[in-house]
């Protein structure tokens, strides 16, 4: 019986997914700050839910279910796995039209995307994403704006830079220039110009049959900015750097760029993205406003702005830079067990620590004390115990404290208080 | 465009799902308690890994994944969707032979069964299971029997028992009366006893072939307790159960109870199985010992135990018998914005309080206090904030409190210290 992994998929062992944990929880406690709410939906979606929403690679890479009742493994597909978390929200919200709006949603899950493999690329990741759903108010991109800012500090990172943009500004440039037709091909094109730097994108829109003449408007445009009727727009950026700021957000950390497209068909209004100024890793958040998604499901328009941290990089990174520690280890104290005959006297007492709150391991083997000493030393424990035979008779337990290496005896009933103090 | 859920699955919206993760909070502490650590394993396994793992019935409700590539639906699967957290966590054993034994592993993640959707029965439910690989000293079943009850006593249940057996004293008895040939469907039929009773089972196994002697002697067995050969095992029952009360189990609640059987083919030891003594829902934890399946994936044959708790069933008793609150609703706090020129006030009285650790809603539309008040109300916050042009002049803010009802003026500098006390 062969033993394997399927293609892409990985498992997460205790030490990693408890930094992976420390990570998610400082994440939600800032959008619960925020007063976004939890929401969950299935792995599992109708197909045509899914298809059509990611443009034509995208559809390739979504992961086809069988349907029921098939014996073979030939078959028809009905249903798929989830490929991203804004199309399950925007079927949410047609769904429930109970929901009060705005509903401001945030959603931590696992999607599915069958990418080829790469290393520390997976075919299973977390997506981690904030929405305000039913306000047209650019207090909700601020908030989206505040809450990516305040993440990121809380996880320790400073050097970061969240640009913002508009399609409507981008496509005032497209309109200048004549090519509203390609307005897709052109954002395509600007959004790599992190990438590949003026020349390039200059170089790749020639090649793509733009004249020279549109493409040199293009960056005079992108340079200094002097791009026609983009006021309203302009205005409104500005307005949603003023409100993130006054919730914290540092002034250097927030700059309107004409240069960022984001990929995503959807987007309607503001854009924004984040990049680690001391880092090329690419960007760490996205989003923007997406004022259409939701009217493809159900009856009406339903305005909704969100954005996306991307947790799996921010993982990466500060596994890079040791920003992670797994503090909490497998549990706080190991109670050893001097022989099976005393083996009850150490379950009691680890009941008692367990009954305070102490995460507490009890050996599983009597006997050869060193031996249990090393377990719990690997166990990343502060607190090994000891109860013998004396300790017994005199109601006493020693305590070995791994920490600072001393050891002390102790009465049995203080020994709870004495742990705590 | 249409817009459903796909068949037998459900979104879960914030209320229930904040209710829900209260459950899995206090579930998961009482696990780290133990010593136990968290593991994740991928929602897609490959088809080797889970095929013939189930049974039969088992195999036909795995959901099977097309191979990455095919453009249209028809296709080929090569993965699966996880159909339990056992099988991974074997998988996972003989992958990672560096994991120290004892390994002990929490792992609450969803699973997904092609069933026939019921009433309150789901294709995606969430498992939460402990188990213990790598030691056959029967305290890791006595931990299982532990953390069950101390898990079901932090949520709040008090009749329930625990029943134990192990499947060596039914083979006993499947030997003494000449069947181990046909021991699948004594186990089968004995598993009903609970369900149909004892004239039940007997004209269920009459009707299969079995002798009137055979059965009568099956019922002398399982009713007196006097099986032949059984001593080493009852001792290791009665052991589990002492080292269980060492451990804070209530005597009462735990018991060897001969006509246990569960139904997975894999256990070899002791089996539990835990009721509710005022419910008729059928179990709502059970487990015991797999010395075998493990082997089945490494060179190695590897011991170990486990238990389940039936989450999806628990939440549905808690809801029947209102045992759940969502005691923390959307956010503590409201903020409203008296006009879109005091909004940046709002802001920065809102920051104070989120950088305090108050979960703050800002109104997203300014004007009308009323209908601000309606919201903080719907949000289920306890306090209103309203800061105004006289407030701003005075550097106060009006706090309503609508818990007592009361509102008050405070200085701006002191509402946070006004809030906590």
């Amino acid at each position: 019986m062969s033993v394997h992994l399927a293609k892409g998929m990985r498992d997460i062992l205790p030490v990693e997914l408890r930094k992976r944990r420390s990570i998610v929880e400082r994440i939600q406690r800032v959008f619960e700050q925020f007063g976004f709410e939890p929401l969950q939906t299935p792995a599992v979606e109708r197909i045509e839910t899914l298809m059509g929403k990611y443009g034509d690679e995208g559809n390739k890479l979504i992961f086809r279910i069988l349907a029921r009742g098939k014996a073979g493994e030939q078959g028809k597909a009905d249903s798929a796995l989830r490929y991203d978390l804004t199309v399950p929200l925007a079927r949410v919200m047609a769904m429930n039209p109970q929901l009060p709006l705005p509903f401001k949603r945030y959603q931590i899950q696992p999607v599915w995307r069958a990418d080829r493999p790469q290393r520390g690329r997976f075919r299973e990741f977390y997506q981690c994403d904030v929405d305000v759903v039913g306000t047209t108010n650019a207090l909700a991109e601020a908030e989206c704006v505040a809450i990516v800012h305040h993440a990121l500090v809380e996880l320790g990172f400073s050097s970061f830079r969240i640009r913002l943009n508009d399609r409507r500004i981008l496509r005032q440039m497209v309109s200048a220039i004549g090519a509203l037709d390609r307005e897709v091909d052109l954002l395509v094109a600007i959004d790599k110009l992190d990438k590949i730097g003026e020349s390039g994108v200059r170089e790749n829109l020639l090649g793509q049959g733009f004249t020279a003449e549109q493409v040199d408007r293009l960056f005079v445009m992108l340079n200094t900015g002097e791009i026609p009727d983009i006021a309203p727009e302009l205005a409104n950026l500005e307005a949603i750097q003023e409100m993130a700021q006054a919730m914290g957000v540092h002034p250097d950390r927030v700059a309107i760029d004409y240069t960022l497209a984001r990929g995503l068909d959807y987007y309607t209004g503001p854009v924004f993205e984040t990049i680690l100024t001391d880092d090329n890793i690419g960007s760490v958040s996205g989003g923007g406003r997406y004022d259409g998604l939701i009217g493809m499901f159900g009856k009406q328009q339903v305005p909704a702005v969100g954005v996306s941290l991307g947790l799996e990089r921010l993982i990466t990174i500060m596994e890079e830079r040791n920003m992670l520690q797994d503090t909490s280890g497998q549990a706080d104290v190991f109670v050893t067990v001097f022989d099976d005959a005393h083996q009850v006297h150490s379950l009691q007492i680890a009941q008692a620590l367990r009954n305070e709150g102490f995460r507490t391991l009890v050996s599983m083997k009597g006997g050869k004390l060193g031996k249990q000493f090393k377990k719990a030393h690997n166990a990343g424990v502060r607190w090994v115990i000891v109860c013998g035979p004396d300790d017994l008779e005199n109601g006493t337990v020693q305590v070995k404290d791994l920490q600072s290496g001393t050891q002390e005896s102790i009465p049995r009933n203080q020994l709870v208080v004495g742990l705590q103090s």
